[in-house]
């Protein structure tokens, strides 16, 4: 039995930073924030909070549009680069949290910007082979633990937020056949040593190049054609990478938005929060969804309307 | 086509510590080494050293029995705890480090001592649902970085060493049904905020009730009787473990062993340590491997010989 998504819902801590009261700070202007990053809000969590809570956070929202027995979720992931700790994994502290039940499968997962889509295939699959019927995955990653204020490069960017994606037969969504890619000669771009340090440019130049391509062959590998998408969700890394995205695929922009001006970039969060509001559309049968980052690693698929 | 276990290789650090010169500094007998945790040695890595270090020597040992066309590996997994870095993932400096092709899959899995069975299911059902035929699995935990020496709780228990299994459909062995457990109400017990703390009573309590029932769990799974079982292969967690949960299941000494006597506690590299020696003799049909620890989490599997 093949399973998919049933149900997304997010959350956003309450402190919200606007960019713009920072610009004088950083030595930029409005179009360095409208038109470049793309990004009007940030939002951080509290320094008592952890990934768990952020998950937390995505699981009670959840819970407002659609009844969950906890008693039947067979599986829990957390996809995290910032865990409340090293040992244990975030989900056996949700697997507290929630009183999941004892045969519930519970595992983290590290990747970045990649994260949401590459999960997508590592826990319907695992769930598939093991005949577990209901799963959580969580994406959390709270990189405000870990961004030098003062950093350009990194502090206008970031924000925190959670996802819960409900996995079960009940689909609304099923997942089609994945691309999946590395370049690990990059990894030094984009680290965490103490604080976060990434090269804007390499991060820039290696999406610009390789996601188009990879958005083509996962087109061929569904057998699809560009025009059979109805909506193309990407990473919002920022808004120049959309867009520049979106010329060199000439796409429509309205099948190729930019949805995170609202709240910064999310890491493996920002797919699931634009899929959020995108998949309550029926008309959205065809999404295609490309994340890609730390790694660097990238990953796309298709989610087909069933 | 169901992929499965073709080679297992591990690796050792240097830097070698006898338990036994350490008597007096943590006040017990040789009793307390020979019979209740059994590490007489324990093996460091260097200062210098990570988790890909470790993972790098294990892929030499392996090369060393076996040609690995590295272009033909697509997917690299790596179980770790204790990352090179949080951002990027291992994986991701493991396919710099061994020039990997940029089609590879690459991501870490956040488990401890129940991490390599886990992953056993978490590789192989995403290999087979995204027909990858070639994949590296690595275990990697180098506790000795978050370990403090005058803890005698952990001090005399956690040795540093590493495994890497390649799958593929030449398997040597085949994985049956996969039981997985989580007691997230426990997680405190064994924890790492700034270094390792664990209530070890605790994780002995739980492993001591609930593994023997899901050993027995996992035969029922996969048709089989106690009898029809060649070797059970058990998280080397102490010998005290080890003995209690054989006198438990009523099983014979040859058939459940201690192995670990010379390296210590493994975390996940201490079932793929065993059965890098195990899986040789073909008289092992039938192996029963059981991971438990860390979350607190457990899970069991069959390996079948073909």
């Amino acid at each position: 039995m093949k399973l998919g998504i049933e149900e997304i819902a997010t959350y956003l801590p309450k402190n919200k930073i606007s960019n713009f009261e920072r610009l004088q700070e950083f030595d930029i202007n409005h179009d360095f924030v409208n038109k470049k990053t793309g990004f009007k809000y940030l939002f951080k969590i509290d320094k008592k909070d952890q990934a768990s809570d952020l998950c937390m956070g995505a699981f009670f929202n959840l819970e407002k549009n659609k009844k969950i027995n906890l008693d039947d979720i067979g599986c829990c992931v957390v996809v995290t680069q910032n865990p409340d700790y090293n040992i244990p994994n975030v989900s056996s502290i949700l697997h507290k949290k929630l009183k999941l039940n004892q045969n519930c499968s519970c595992f983290d997962i590290s990747l970045g910007c990649s994260g949401y889509v590459y999960s997508l295939s590592i826990i319907t699959s695992f769930m598939e082979s093991n005949k577990i019927s209901k799963g959580l995955l969580f994406t959390a990653d709270p990189y405000s633990k870990i961004i030098d204020k003062n950093d350009k490069n990194t502090s206008l960017l970031f924000g925190d937020g959670a996802s819960v994606t409900l996995i079960s037969k009940n689909k609304k969504y099923e997942t089609g056949k994945f691309s999946f890619g590395t370049k690990g000669e990059n990894y030094n771009d984009l680290i965490c040593k103490n604080k976060l340090s990434m090269n804007g440019r390499s991060v820039f130049n290696f999406s610009a190049k390789n996601i188009p391509v990879d958005i083509i062959k996962v087109l061929k590998l569904n057998n699809l054609k560009k025009d059979e998408i109805d909506l193309f969700i990407l990473h919002q890394g920022s808004k120049l990478i959309i867009d520049t995205i979106r010329d060199k695929l000439n796409i429509d922009k309205r099948m190729l938005k930019f949805y995170a001006s609202e709240y910064g970039n999310l890491i493996s969060s920002s797919i699931p929060f634009a899929l959020e509001k995108e998949i309550l559309n029926p008309k959205n049968k065809n999404i295609l969804i490309s994340g890609f980052g730390v790694g660097f690693s990238w990953s796309s698929t298709l989610l087909k309307r069933l």
